[in-house]
């Protein structure tokens, strides 16, 4: 019904998370209606940040080009404690809240057999190469407090137990089946210093 | 908090219809995510709908580079009936209801004083142009039957009552306050068949 290029934007748009069929129509013929720099300047940012982005060679947290996150480039952070976070979203929020002094591992999802997402697909080889490099006294598992992320914890829990290093979970205090991404600072807070050991 | 290009994308994203700050963040981080190629699909399919589409030199449907849509160039449609609409959308819900034979004008909006949505930003110079040419019987005004809708159906009467061409307007039968898109086929076959004179 649609020329062929206007759907094929429509089914780029339909994959994107969130978005159904009839948003990706709202949005493509918005895009459709707006000046031709609007347009292109969305494509343009896009194009640029796959080009300028990267993920850090350390915690694999977002950084630009020079492969190395905001937080592994500041030489006062504590590198014996890492904290693993699902998701670079998740590390701006325990910098908000100001609990947490040390790094950041990003593993880039929860495990979730459901949606085909086993231990490959997130960034658990980069967490054991830096445990095996040494230096680091404690792991603060802080995937989120749902299924995917409890699940999650427990498998690092035992996949890292050979390293006899220290590993914790942040205590409860996050809402049961929330998302970590929207707790405030003081429930953050609060959970970083009750945090207790990690039953493997 | 994020490398800068990142923040471009999330930017540019929540400029879209109907996409807040976290959408926009979600979105971003899914394309940080993908294989390169999807992303640039992406980016692909928003330049190239741009270059590859237009708007009908009749009627401003969207068309491809041949400047005519598929409506127009259709020779066995009555072309002594207009209806118009707001939205390329709506060309599509009318067409599957099977009630009309005529062509089309698309205005790509409706007037709406809050949203700086004037007659000036609507296809209705086109329209004038096409009735000034002769040959139209009636023009059914077809927008969505909301305030806006209803606006500038009123506005068209008065703006058109010159040309001296019947003006309709389709029966209630369409709810009050929805959106035209959403309309079954049946409630739309009805509106179109006890269309009433528009009243200036």
């Amino acid at each position: 019904m649609y020329p062929q290029p206007l759907r094929a934007l429509i089914d780029e748009l339909g994959r994107l998370p969130g978005i159904g069929p009839k948003s990706a129509q709202r949005m493509a013929f918005y895009l459709l209606r707006q000046p031709d720099e609007d347009a292109r300047r969305l494509a343009g940012a896009l194009v640029e940040m796959r080009e300028q982005t990267s993920l850090c060679d350390v915690c694999c947290n977002v950084a630009d080009r020079s492969g190395r996150c905001d937080t592994c480039s500041d030489t006062r952070r504590d590198t014996s404690v890492i904290c693993v976070v699902e998701d670079p979203r998740d590390v701006v929020a325990v910098e908000r809240s100001g609990a947490f002094r040390g790094t950041y591992h990003v593993l880039h999802g929860a495990l979730s057999p459901l949606e085909g997402v086993g231990p490959d697909q997130l960034r658990i080889a980069e967490l054991k190469s830096r445990l095996a490099d040494g230096g680091v006294a404690e792991v603060i598992v802080c995937t989120n407090p749902n299924v995917e992320g409890d699940a999650t914890a427990m498998y690092l829990s035992r996949e890292l137990s050979g390293f006899g290093i220290s590993m914790t979970r942040p205590a409860s205090g996050l809402p049961v089946g929330g998302d970590l991404e929207f707790a405030d600072d003081a429930t953050l807070g609060r959970a970083f210093d009750g945090r207790r050991p990690l039953e493997g």
